[in-house]
């Protein structure tokens, strides 16, 4: 059996959404606890009542809605959702289609009175974009929360995310109490958009994740000496800038030789001291951000970082060090249920594309309990965290049925 | 016959000069017409009158120091000279030296009544280092000033060269008849600090300067698209800063196949943006300083430069502009001065090295109206245009006699 999503419903619930906090520019600024997300909140929570979905918010203030029966209500959980904070100066699909797709599913299930064997849960998390750090909501759920990020997380404007849940109602330690133990969740779906150009450049209407990418970000500096740029014969510089293009040249090399179609590195941030145009750099401060969906390619990815700056500080005079800034270990989806996706996909008669996810989402905080698995909807251009970012509708409906098909499979349609 | 400077009247003399506008932090601030700078040039004044050399300022504010005899009078002078201004906290030696030189050749020649065949001056210029511009005095003296730059001429803090020159009693249009004819100026030699390591690292007293490179300045802008780090796969890229690595992975080929000994190629200031360790970077700006003592070396590196440029774009997918921020056309010394000092160097057994000069000097102006030499001394690890910058005694006692003996050579000791 084939189930579709109510497109038109779908659709209109869309635009609700996405009429919440958006400005003049065009964007939308649904910044996590704001007055907008507040209102957005309000508006996913009564639409999930209305349609007869019993709905709560957790001590994280993550909302969930809940359909059971009384077959299925001692079993652990099967969970879709996303987020529905944005960035400041949002588009509409980031987090929210992941949510709204989940509420579709939802309610296509019930009305069809579909009686799964697990019950299901949408959730939409708090704060994954990083008001006050990111993924607040599915930390707390996987119970990777501490007290220490409790009471030190703040915005950028120093406002601290303690007094903003007291001033919700919320004791803010209570977040901790969020964590679900693994017994409750059989398993997490998210669909969210790719964020990368890979599936509109193949004009392809999903992907099904594989992995979603680890990530080792490290400042390195090069110091050599700062010396006239008119008196210093070439070969007696030690040209801290030259040293940081010897290493961009070897990037490639380290990629071909020690990582994969996956291996992304980027030098995204360069500060030359003193930075003047007719003195050779004297120091170079800059960013490595690393990727593979391997822990073991990531670390030879590192070896290879390590080996080159090395070689290229000897040869040219530089010293050289280096402050690992953050190492995010990489998630891979469960087996079982990328099949069911395939599965989907196939009976739908729908292409797709098996894919690494390159960004990070609440998934990859949700799988410290539970197995995950994502689906992604192609980003226009690529473009995301912009008012351009958007999704065919096409594709969108594409995906939902995907997300529809797949949940009822995974949670079990007998 | 060999002439020696009085080294001890020349420390001395150097000493009184170093203490003025000396601060705590063992920097010398004697930016062109400050309260420092305006007392070493009384100093000087003083010291010229006291040891009975006619001394005048022209309308460019140089000083300028006169000996003459009633044969030579109203024959072209030979020149002696550079500058006694400092950039902020400068060391003792920078532009200084060479107006001490010329002071202690002058009186060497007087005491001991010898008669050249041409008069001889010493001359201090005005602003050399840039307060307003750089090579203010020069440029007036060389006839390359103009209304406009009188006019428009300001320092860091929006103080104007006119209003200056004003409080200091002077009409600043006056300024354009400090103009030497041509046909009043012999010639012109300058012993100044190398300011680079070559000297100090072959450890040799003097260097007798070939030509004054050239030098031409872009500012450069490589565009592409920013993008996800994490999403958007290698070959997707369209990395702005990818392309500068490029770039600056070709400068040594770029010298090797169309420069010689004497170029150079620097980037010394890089811009990123977004500037962000997790997006790929769509902007840079890029800083070339490329200087050759060949002009049509120098044509051949901007060629070179811009193919290579042009290349990388298309590879990578960017476009590329760039503004020629300036340029300096190379000077070579006169080959006669030039025999002139070797001839002397090798009279007083003094092991000296034929080299460019990287830095420019007032000599670069003068050139436009008489032939020009110069003379280097080591500087001590290359340093300059700072509190540590050095030039070991046994140095400036050799440095001077080479100048006290060219020039009597130049100047025709008949």
């Amino acid at each position: 059996m084939v189930l579709t999503i109510n497109f038109e419903r779908f659709k209109a619930n869309f635009n609700e959404l996405a009429a919440i906090g958006k400005k003049d520019d065009g964007g939308i600024y649904r910044m996590a606890f704001n007055a907008d997300e507040l209102l957005a909140r309000n508006w996913l929570e009564a639409k999930l009542e209305a349609y007869g979905i019993p709905t709560r918010r957790d001590a994280a203030l993550n909302i969930i809605g809940r359909y059971e029966n009384e077959a299925n209500q001692d079993k652990p959980a099967v969970v879709i959702g996303s987020h529905i904070d944005t960035v400041p100066n949002a588009g509409a699909l980031d987090g929210a289609l992941g949510v709204l797709v989940g509420l579709e599913c939802l309610l296509c299930i019930k009305e069809q009175s579909i009686q799964t064997a697990y019950p299901l849960e949408v959730i939409a998390f708090s704060d994954e974009e990083g008001r006050f750090g990111g993924m607040f909501g599915s930390r707390a759920f996987a119970g990777q929360l501490n007290p220490r990020i409790i009471e030190e997380s703040q915005d950028l404007d120093g406002i601290m995310l303690s007094d903003v849940l007291q001033q919700l109602g919320v004791d803010p330690y209570q977040a901790l109490s969020a964590s679900r133990p693994k017994k409750e969740i059989k398993s997490y779906l998210e669909l969210h958009i790719e964020q990368g150009p890979v599936l509109d450049a193949e004009n392809v209407s999903v992907g099904i994740v594989s992995d979603i990418t680890g990530l080792f970000k490290w400042q390195v500096r090069l110091l050599g000496a700062a010396n006239h740029a008119g008196t210093t014969p070439m070969e007696m510089r030690k040209d801290a800038f030259m040293g940081l293009a010897d290493f961009a040249h070897e990037i490639p090399r380290i990629i071909d030789e020690n990582g994969g179609e996956a291996s992304r590195i980027t030098i995204g941030n360069v500060a030359l001291y003193p930075g003047s145009a007719n003195t050779v750099p004297g120091e170079v401060d800059f960013s490595i951000d690393a990727r593979d969906v391997s822990l073991e390619v990531m670390n030879e990815l590192k070896d290879a970082c390590r080996k080159a700056l090395s070689a290229i500080a000897r040869r040219r005079q530089l010293s050289f060090d280096f402050t690992e800034a953050s190492m995010i270990y990489p998630v891979a989806c469960d087996n079982q249920m990328q099949s069911h996706l395939e599965e989907a996909a196939q009976q739908l008669e729908m292409s797709y594309k098996v894919m690494p996810s390159g960004a990070a989402h609440d998934a990859q905080m949700v799988a410290k309990i539970a197995p995950i698995a994502m689906i992604f909807v192609p980003s226009k251009n690529g473009i995301s965290h912009s008012p351009h970012e958007w999704t065919d509708w096409h594709h969108l409906e594409s995906g939902a049925n995907l997300a529809l098909n797949a949940l009822v499979r995974i949670a079990g349609d007998r």
